[in-house]
């Protein structure tokens, strides 16, 4: 039996198919925002089996393994590839309804051609049939995004690191344009005292600065960013419970940054001002690089300790948060803007209860020198699914220019991820068809097919100036 | 003219139907919530009439009567039982488009056999035909769940409940299995001196504990908890504003403690502490007796005082809160996981707008032992209709697994409020159906029926393990 | 081409046609909330070109050409009008799925009989014919409203206005009832001392009281209500972040209010208590003039200080706020229930996910002398909009009695906002009609109808009692 991965999956009505097939399709993707690993891709490596490249690290998959009652031991324990494997194809008939279903079965016929129900019984032959062209040449790291028609990755790094995947990439020309994304949130973390000291130390090294104060550390940072732009970065991004804005005096931040360096403890108003401030100058710094700086608010993280300290971090137990925001982005939003240094800005939040709050506070800082300077970023994390995005949409609409967006990211860390894209496009143009076929929308296809083109890629590509 | 109520309300396509009439409508139903009173089942009571049935206790339709401009004395005041229903009739139709006008609708259809709308027209014949039935042997309180295929009700108690009422049914063989629930909300008024020097007495002589300490007061509510056990209870019940979980002092608990028997007033931080201990150490009970946990949060009560005064508790009027819950959550769950000690649990929110927060803060705990070990409750209350509940339905597909997910609850004080588990199956079908006939789930009705049959009955018959 | 706007526009099945055009569409309009300026109605204004009426003060359409990255000087700058409207057009094709796009060719339509989408092409022609309608005498102030059946309008009106455009409209016997309310929100802000004073100093003069403590602000304000009453005023408004309703010590309130006349700063806590002590005390006016208050919540204001320094309020940098309000409105209504002194109220709120919040507040205090009370607002300011009223539409309906609402406003600047109303009365029947179709409410279109009808007219009508 097929699979309901169809030729018109999603796309509910004529116009909808129109404009999916005639103007959506075929645009190339600009990932802008992602969590490929750069040495994965520097070294072209090879995924030995389908548990390797679809199962390790994603904790979509194995959060939904744990609901289901599976033992830990076939999620990220010690047992075989293939019978975590098992496990998983025995858990998929459960997610129905949730988009682990539907892109499972995208994922498995867009790169695998299959298109079967993975389950119980299908487990055995898929994994054979998938491994077998995971050992092709096609299936490389490198191969994968091309054929996939990706023309920018842009991946996440720290700023210590020294972009050594990123060069190397760039000095064999690869045909995928890989940049590195700047997000400094080790930088901020300056209640926690022992990682702290540590972590200046390292980025002290990194920039050949001795960081003793929080000028050099400013400083420093300032260094990097310069390395990072002259390896063809042009975003930040920081994952934030909220946007700290908080007001600070110089004088009681130099201190705590002292105290931290001292390896004593900060209290959480002297972090906070300390968050306020370093933020504040990093958003000048990426104003006058023209980058863009992308906000990624309200994961509630590390929720289970328990897991936490056998696994790490990114284990499947942060959740999202109920944090308020709009008095917090007004304030760092405004603080910049008074002072005509403000960047093109994308905020993203994990809490669709927010969405209106966001979707209105960038129409605050639109000056009208960038088209959509201020983004409303699509449907992130637990909201990267048909709902979460059909509410972003609309509340984009709503409240702005859905036209001026940016568009889709997978923000995976796998590179059967890309799919995404395509199911980002079926439903924006199931949206705006269905608009159409109920008369809501001009039945112009050239006028919103050019709509639909600009934001699966003509906005990106102008509005990230990727040269 | 017939009403609404069609074979086919509410299905709106064809897999709906099939997915109602072949797999969801004979389920047998387990109502693990609801607030019927024991004693009226203990003594199987005879209704005198309509008002008696229908109207007494029930705040949803008070409030209806009270917004259409109804006098308090036709609703909970001194007229006579037919003015009070005809003044109920008179309001029916402006409920238009609330659940009440459904729920009306329905319950007169499946429980008289009476197809007609409700006003001020048919009232006097609809009260008069069913009062005459109401007479008969078959409305008695413990036919009518007999005759709606009830399984198990499990009804809500007191700590300091002797649960006569449920041993006289088990000893008489009731064909339906009826369990206390233990729910000890009393035992957290630290901050209502008064009641609580009372409550900790009653509950101390029941317990035979002196309670002169938090200690005692442990040891009550454990014995408390054996004894529910061994009348059948394997479920407790919480109703708070959030989930208390600030860190505490035991020193700091006890002197509170002594403070508040002493007739001394407790400052709220104080209260905050004793109430997060209080509900750890139960946590850490139910988990050993391994019964599930349920907390129903964010309901803000008591908004009227002066209905308050003149009727007491549940008069309509208490509403929805906005108190945050996410960091609360996460609090007290990771705590007792850090012990391996968090039971089976069920989070019930009253503002949808938290359904993300709660559907998501699930999978942190979800340790694969039990599937769907850790449950986002069916919409609730002023939640519990077809908007509230395909809101429910649709966080909980997107964020976690529908298929393990325990099904529905009356919530109710009624004994004619048991179609809300019809009404609850013929939107889930709607949805499911709606989703295979779009082909965004597959169209094989064997799978998703099955799912819908454990979603009705056997997830639950399952989770609570009622043997 | 035709537009969209077609007889049937948003009228997506047959029930739906048949409430719009046979129920809705020929009821008169009760503009209770309007910000329509009484000089230009007094003195008859006419409108120089299309620029003036339509783009002037309006910050809907300034926010979307700003993030269409149109330069500030085209939008309130020195351009000229022509400019200005050709940098509006060329925006217009941009504001597709936002109610611009709606609003804008309805209202050219309506008003015009132009039925083609205006663009940069369209723009020289649209201009030259809109502007020679401008000048012909249908087109005065006047006689728009007239033209658009509207029999109430009801302006905002400061404290210290002396009404004499009001005056002058009755004496002259204008077709239109038009009626100020009475917003005192300068009154409260006590927190800006220097405006303070001022203001202060202006109310007392024309109240003649000398205003030096705040029993004399409370004479002052008393005495304009008896003023604004006299000129037909029958409802209140206020513009709060949230409804201040803390416990106050009157005590502390005097202390403040000198503190404040003698310049000195006030603290946010006494603020907060000086706020929530004039706020009850006007409730009780307000009661006992029998008048309406409207409360309209949840704003985030100025949020963009260069903006706000150059342009003044209402520039397109307000935004939507995420404030708490349960607990405050729940304190402040039951202080004046426990007196019987609670006006009719209207609740409007800025941030959807309180919806449900201010839906079942508004249950706790309906007292069933009047029916429907307490209300929940139409859809306000960004949520004017058909999601944002579909939103608003449900949450009334499934949680109180969207048969007893007393229905749309414009809440608009501009005289082409009228169409705003048609725009309400589509959404609404679409959404009944909807229900009728699919089974879920009775198939009676004269009750149906009936509903229709009241929430269109004759409920406000009833309720606010212009005589």
């Amino acid at each position: 039996m097929a699979t309901i991965i169809s030729e018109d999956f999603l796309l509910h009505n004529g116009p909808a198919r129109e404009l999916y097939h005639q103007y959506a399709k075929d645009q190339p993707i600009i990932d802008y925002h992602c969590h490929l690993p750069p040495d994965e891709l520097a070294e072209d490596i090879r995924f030995e089996n389908l548990t390797h490249i679809w199962l390790k690290g994603d904790h979509y998959k194995w959060r939904a393994m744990r609901a289901n009652g599976i033992d830990e031991k076939y999620i990220t324990g010690s047992e075989s590839d293939e019978k975590k494997f098992n496990k998983w194809a025995e858990t998929v008939p459960n997610t129905i309804r949730n988009p682990l279903f539907h892109w499972t079965h995208l994922e498995l016929k867009r790169y695998f051609g299959i298109d079967e129900y993975l389950n119980e019984d299908s487990a055995g032959s898929i994994y054979e049939r998938c491994n077998e062209q995971l050992h092709s040449p096609e299936f490389s790291a490198r191969q994968i995004p091309v054929k996939m028609n990706v023309r920018v990755i842009c991946t996440i790094d720290d700023p210590t690191d020294a972009l050594e995947f990123h060069k190397k990439l760039r000095s064999e020309k690869y045909e995928v344009d890989v940049r590195p994304t700047f997000r400094p949130d080790n930088a901020l973390r300056i209640d926690e005292t022992a990682f702290f000291r540590d972590y200046m130390e390292k980025l002290g090294d990194c920039s050949d600065i001795d960081i003793r104060s929080v000028d050099d550390l400013i400083k420093a940072l300032k260094n990097r960013i310069d390395y990072f732009h002259s390896i063809g970065c042009r975003l930040s991004d920081h994952g934030l419970n909220y946007l700290y804005s908080v007001d600070f005096e110089d004088r009681e931040v130099k201190a705590s940054f002292s105290k931290a360096l001292d390896g004593k403890g900060i209290d959480p108003e002297a972090a906070e001002q300390y968050k306020s401030m370093v933020l504040y100058e990093l958003g000048k710094m990426y104003h006058a690089k023209g980058w863009t700086q992308q906000f990624h608010l309200g994961a509630l993280r590390n929720n289970n300790t328990r897991l936490l300290n056998t696994l790490g971090t990114d284990s499947g137990v942060d959740s999202i948060g109920d944090f308020r925001h709009a008095e917090n982005l007004s304030g760092y939003f405004d603080r910049l803007d008074k002072e005509d240094a403000l960047a093109k800005t994308i905020l993203y939040n994990l809490n669709p209860a927010d969405n209106e709050v966001l979707a209105t506070m960038i129409g605050n800082y639109q000056d009208g020198k960038i088209a959509g300077k201020m983004q409303f970023g699509s449907g992130w994390w637990f909201l990267d699914q048909k709902e979460g995005m059909e509410k972003q949409i609309n509340a984009l609409s709503n409240l702005g220019l859905i036209s001026q967006f940016v568009g889709m990211v997978t923000d995976s860390r796998s590179f059967l991820s890309y799919p995404r894209h395509e199911y980002f496009r079926r439903i924006l143009c199931n949206m705006f068809g269905r608009d159409v076929e109920s008369g809501e929308l001009p039945n112009d296809l050239d006028w919103i097919g050019k709509i639909i083109q600009n934001i699966c890629f003509h906005n990106a590509k102008k509005y990230f100036g990727f040269e």
